[in-house]
């Protein structure tokens, strides 16, 4: 199943192929795709070269550790995320390594890492469904994740299911169109709420 | 120039490639990839679909608008800044549409919208350099962006430039290798600080 983005102005394939499925097949992610995933996410970029992210990683052919991460999921994640042979979770460190002082980027730049990990995905065939969703404060006394850090996503990871084997509601969704703002909306010149001359 | 990521294990050429630059080409960006980078940024993930993103861009076409920009970066940007011929403010929408709550995710799906840019940039043969120190409050009052929004970072865009044209220590820096913490250090299961088995 497909559902490339329908574009306004041409995007690189492996942006506009991306999306979040909820229907992932019953099949391991090869270690070495792991291993690609992660080294993605490492050459981000971020506030100072800080990288202020963290990953936790469960595979379901460790069937504890896949369970036990589940559990820091909202309960309407947990419903189709416990099919995923690979959960995650990301971790923002708030405060630079240098000073001490909070990082107020970040947030933004786990998403830079996330970013690269989905892009990567994408290149190998495999889907991330990305999750809010998710318990932060349950995570952190689950992991013993540090003070200054805090969870930020769970993701979903794994090669492409069939949208039958989701209940009515979710299979809906997944067959749904993909929508998104007009670029009018929200790139402007000069002022905000005034349109680019180039759109 | 290039300085492609050395990687532990493989990721896509677009991930490898992307990288930093300070020195940009006297050379303006073409309309069309414009589009498509902002195209590129529209169609990532957020929470709830928000899409809590805006971009505010000035060319160097029209000097008043890249030299009013200028003015909302950290002095020591607009060294280099200056001669990218595209710049650009992000903004997060720091609350939800549909419920007016804070959305936590509000950075980090800017994050994401960015990465998208990023590599659609890459694709295309530019380069990105994003950069964290900004004035938000500067940027606020000049663009007049809306209370509950706030700019996140600026972007310098354009065709690498010869090191040559930097001072002596950005030169130095542009021409530094690039460096990344190890997997182990940021990549976890079963506890914070636990390796991964398959890393």
């Amino acid at each position: 199943m497909n559902k490339p983005a329908h574009t306004q102005f041409p995007i690189h394939a492996l942006v506009q192929e991306r999306w979040s499925p909820r229907a992932f097949a019953n099949e391991p992610v090869e270690e070495q795709k792991l291993q690609s995933l992660l080294e993605a996410a490492r050459w981000a970029a971020s506030c100072f070269n800080e990288q202020p992210w963290g990953f936790l990683v469960a595979t379901k052919q460790q069937t504890d550790a896949h369970d036990n991460m589940l559990t820091c999921l909202a309960d309407a994640n947990q419903i189709w995320a416990k099919h995923a042979p690979v959960l995650m979770l990301t971790v923002a460190k708030l405060n630079f390594a240098h000073n001490g002082k909070s990082n107020r980027h970040a947030f933004h730049d786990v998403g830079l890492a996330v970013g690269n990990l989905v892009t990567q995905a994408t290149a190998l065939g495999l889907s991330v469904h990305q999750m809010a969703g998710i318990l932060p404060d349950k995570a952190k006394s689950l992991y013993n994740i540090p003070d200054d850090h805090e969870a930020v996503t769970g993701l979903a990871i794994g090669y492409i299911g069939d949208p039958q084997q989701l209940p009515d509601e979710l299979r809906e969704r997944e067959l749904a169109q993909r929508t998104r703002h007009p670029l009018s909306d929200f790139v402007f010149t000069g002022q905000w709420g005034q349109s680019s001359a180039f759109l």
